[in-house]
């Protein structure tokens, strides 16, 4: 079965789009810890990000370093915190979370509520932004 | 001024190494989540991650991904998650940790207290698994 990211990347599931190549796609996270938190993961159904081979690891941190230049100019912050996980959803994702304090980070802080409008802009704001 | 990284790096400082190539550098973090709770840094002192160039970044993540077969191969674990705050120390560094569940990941948790001989084992199991 379609995992949700996959389902994401197909359009089935509506998203924030920021970034896509043919290998990658990138959008915005709907439960975020802070404004332009995005998700990267791969088309490949893979779930465990270390399962990726050399080459394909190493292509998508670098398009996730493209898509963490576009969101540290369009949203003010310190840093772009780095984050994978992966217990949750089984398709490897990396975490882009704009932060302030390290503290920005902890995921056990309660995500944010923003309206569609919102969403709309920042992703907007992002997607321009963004370099190949 | 060289940061403590760099004087790891040199050995003007100890440190539980893990593996190196002749860019990057594995260590254990003494201030541990979990045990096996490993940092990579590239011997160029960068303070931000992506300030590295794209294939500086893509063959820290390479790296990073060959330390962390090594850490799950040596450490009973779900996962090895991965984090990059980066407000500490201004030397760019990926924190690599053996994780059951996401709370293992939260820095705000207390850190593990082990010993000179704890430390050492456990690099040394690590790194009878490292592969290049």
């Amino acid at each position: 079965m379609a995992t949700i990211f996959s389902k994401i990347i197909a359009g089935e599931i509506p998203s924030y789009k920021i970034a896509e190549n043919e290998k990658f796609y990138a959008f915005l996270d709907i439960h975020p810890l802070t404004k332009g938190h995005t998700l990267v993961v791969p088309r490949q159904e893979v779930d465990y990000i270390f399962d990726l081979t050399d080459t394909d690891l190493g292509e998508m941190h670098i398009f996730a370093g493209h898509v963490a230049r576009a969101i540290e100019a369009a949203i003010p912050c310190k840093r772009i915190g780095v984050a994978v996980i992966g217990l949750e959803v089984p398709h490897a994702h990396i975490h882009l979370i704009p932060i302030q304090t390290e503290k920005d980070m902890l995921f056990s802080n309660p995500k944010l509520t923003l309206s569609s409008e919102e969403f709309a802009a920042i992703a907007q704001a992002i997607r321009d932004r963004f370099q190949v």
